[in-house]
C-alpha cells in the first residue's frame, strides 16, 4: 500500500512529505493508522544529528496513537478497529528483562529496533524501490506504520487521539517516572529540576500521588506560572539566588532535603545538585533527562554512603502495555491534565514547524494530525 | 573511676596505655566494662591523621563487646550485668530518621558525637584533669567507657565477647550491606569488590542468603583460597585479565551482569567498575568502601538511565539495637562465621602491634582482649 510520510532523508535538513510504499504486517505485525502524532525532543536530537546511531533515510516519530486496520499471522493481543499507543518501549513479557519484574526494558526486539528494522531484519518502508528505515520501533510521522504486535498498548475507545499521543513518550516518561521508577508516596518532598514538558508532567504526578512540596527549579521565570496551574508548591530560581544556593534553598524548603528528586534537563551538573539536595539516609533522585554525548556525572561517595540514591527512569518505569492503558485512564478521569501541554496542532505538511517551534522554545508539545 | 585505656595524643604517634580518669554514667548513659574490642581500619585512618575531623587527645575504638556494669538515671532498656555491643552508629527510636523507617542514620546525638563527646557535650574521660575526648560515641580501647544508653546492643548471654566485638563495626558493615541495604534474594548473582575483611562479610552473607554467583574481584591472588571458603565461586585477578576487561567478565559469569555489587576498596575507579559491571534494568551497586578525602565518583548517566542504581550503606543499613542481636544469632547458629577471621589476639598492652599488622597487610581483624 502507499502512506504519506514526513522522510528524513539526512541529519539537519527538513522532512519531506512523500507517499511512501508501506508493506502489509507479517507474522506477528500490526498495521496502525497513525491518527495523530506528537513531535518529541528525541525526533529533533536524532533530525539534528545529535544522535551517532541515527540512521537515515528514516522515518521519525515514535509518539503516536491510532487504529489498527490490519493484523499479521499469529496476532492474538489486538484486531482491526483496535485503538492503541505505539511503543517505542516493547513489552514481550517473556524475557529475561520482562520476567524479572524488575524493569520495563524489555530486550526481546532491542537489536533490530536499533538498526532501524522490523524483528525479522527487513524494513517495511520504501520509496521507489529504496529502503527507508523505522525509527524507535515507531516510525510514526506517517499515517500508516507496521508494529510488532508486543508494542502497542491497547487504549479505550473514548480517548482522544490528538491528545493521548503524548502518552506514547512524554507524559509516560514524567508521570511514569514519580510513579513507578521512584513510587512517591503521599507526604513526599519532591524536587523538579526543569520545567519543560517532562518537567510538569513529574510535577502532575507528585500531586496526584499526594506529595507535600513540589519544589520547581527552573532558570526562566515564565515557567512559573505553568507550573504552578500543574502543583507546584515552591519555585526556584538558581539564576537569582545563585547556582550554589539551590541545594540549600531545597533543603530549607523541604526541612532537611527532597525526598525524591527528578532531573528533567539532561544537564549533568544539575543532575549533581539534583542528587545532593535529595535527604540524608534516604532521599532518591531519579534522572529523566538525556545528556550529551560523552559527558558524565560526578558526585563524592559520601552522598551515597550517608543514604542517597542515584538512579534513572526510562519511559517513566512503564511497562507499555501494562501501565500505558491506566495512564490514558487517568487522563480521561482527570487526574492528569494532558490538554494545556499541547500548545500547537498542525496538520502533517506543517510537521517542520513542530521544530522550529521546539528549537525557538515556543512550544511545550506540538501534536500533528492526519 | 580508674580505667586502663589506649590513649592517642597525636596523629601519627603510637598509642600510649594509661590509667585514666571516667565519671560514672549521667541520666540516660551507662557504664560498661569492654571484655574485646577490634582494631578497624577507621581507628588507623584517625590515628594516621587521614581523617581531618579527627579530635585528640582521645581514646579511639568502636568495635567492642561488654557488660553493663552500671546504669543512670532514667536507663531502662539494660540493666547492671548485661552483655552488650556499642553503637557508633545509635538508634534512638524517635528522631526523625529512625521513624522513617528508611535509614539507619540516627541523628539523635551526631553532633555531639562528632565532637568527641556525651550527649550533654561534655567528656566523661580525663587525666590529670586534662580532659580526654570519646571516640566515635565508645572509645573501645577502654576497659571501662560510658555509653549513651541508645548506643548499646543488648546481646545474648553465651556469645564470646572476643568474637562478636567484630559484629560492632566490620560484620555488620559487610553482612548489613548484602540484607539490610541491597536485600540480596535467593538466585541473585553478585560481585564484590575487594576480600578483606568487609568483603569476606559481603560473600558470607551473600551465601547465606542464597546467592547463585558470587564473584570476587581482587588483585591479590592469595587472597582467593580464604574468599572461596567463606562463599566465593568465581574469582577475576584484575592485574591477570586486564583492568578493562573486568566488567566485561563479570557480565560473562552472570550472564548479562551483576544483580547486585559492593565496592569494598575505597577507590572511585573500582566504585565505577562495580556500577557498570551491573545488570541492565535492574543491577544495583552498593559503595561500601571509604574514599579518600575530595575523591569523585563519576559514570555516564545512560548506565542509570538503562535502571542501573547507585547507593551506598553505612553500618551495613543495620538499625544497632534492632540488627545487631540478630547478627549475634546468626554467628551463633553458625551461619555466619566470625572466627577464621579474627587472625590475632593480643592484650591492651599490644595494641600498637595490631595497627602494625594492619599496615603490612598481615591480619584481617585484630582482636584485643581486657
Amino acid at each position: 500500500m502507499k502512506t504519506r510520510a514526513a522522510l528524513a532523508f539526512a541529519p539537519n535538513k527538513p522532512l519531506e512529505i512523500h507517499e511512501v510504499d508501506l508493506e502489509g504486517p507479517r507474522a506477528g505485525e500490526v498495521l496502525v493508522e497513525i491518527m495523530a502524532t506528537g513531535v518529541c525532543h528525541t525526533d529533533s536530537y536524532t533530525l539534528d544529528g545529535k544522535d551517532s546511531e541515527g540512521i537515515f533515510p528514516s522515518i521519525l516519530g515514535h509518539e503516536g496513537a491510532g487504529i489498527v486496520r490490519e493484523v499479521g499471522e499469529g496476532v492474538t493481543s489486538v484486531k482491526p478497529g483496535d485503538h492503541v499507543i505505539p511503543l517505542y518501549t516493547p513489552e514481550c513479557r517473556q524475557c529475561k528483562s520482562c520476567l524479572s519484574q524488575k524493569t520495563n526494558l524489555c530486550t526481546s526486539i532491542r537489536s533490530t529496533q536499533g538498526q532501524g528494522l522490523m524483528p525479522d531484519g527487513t524494513s517495511r518502508f520504501s520509496l521507489n524501490g529504496e529502503k527507508i528505515h523505522h525509527y524507535m520501533g515507531c516510525s510514526t510521522f506517517s499515517n500508516f506504520t507496521v508494529m510488532p504486535e508486543i508494542a502497542l498498548a491497547k487504549i479505550r475507545e473514548d480517548a482522544p487521539f490528538d491528545k493521548v499521543c503524548y502518552i506514547g513518550c512524554g507524559v509516560t516518561t514524567g508521570v511514569g517516572a514519580v510513579i513507578f521508577t521512584a513510587g512517591v508516596e503521599p507526604g513526599a518532598n519532591v524536587a523538579v529540576f526543569g520545567l519543560g514538558g517532562i518537567g510538569l508532567n513529574v510535577i502532575q504526578a507528585a500531586r496526584m500521588v499526594g506529595a507535600d512540596k513540589i519544589i520547581g527549579i527552573d532558570i526562566t521565570p515564565s515557567k512559573r506560572a505553568h507550573a504552578e496551574k500543574f502543583g507546584m508548591t515552591d519555585f526556584i530560581n538558581p539564576n537569582e539566588i545563585g547556582m550554589d544556593k539551590v541545594v540549600e534553598a531545597i533543603l530549607d524548603i523541604s526541612g532537611g532535603g527532597a525526598d525524591y528528586s527528578f532531573d528533567c534537563t539532561g544537564n549533568v551538573n544539575v543532575m549533581r545538585q539534583a542528587l545532593e539536595c535529595c535527604h540524608r539516609g534516604w532521599g532518591e533522585s531519579i534522572i529523566i533527562g538525556v545528556a550529551e554525548a560523552g559527558q558524565e556525572i560526578s558526585t563524592r561517595p559520601f552522598q551515597l554512603v550517608t543514604g542517597r540514591v542515584w538512579k534513572g527512569s526510562a519511559f517513566g518505569g512503564a511497562r507499555g502495555r501494562t501501565d500505558v492503558p491506566k495512564i490514558v485512564d487517568w487522563y480521561m478521569d482527570g487526574k492528569i491534565d494532558i490538554d494545556s501541554l499541547i500548545t500547537h496542532k498542525m496538520p502533517l505538511d506543517d510537521i517542520n514547524t513542530a521544530f522550529d517551534l521546539m528549537h525557538a522554545g515556543e512550544s511545550i508539545r506540538s501534536v500533528v494530525e492526519f
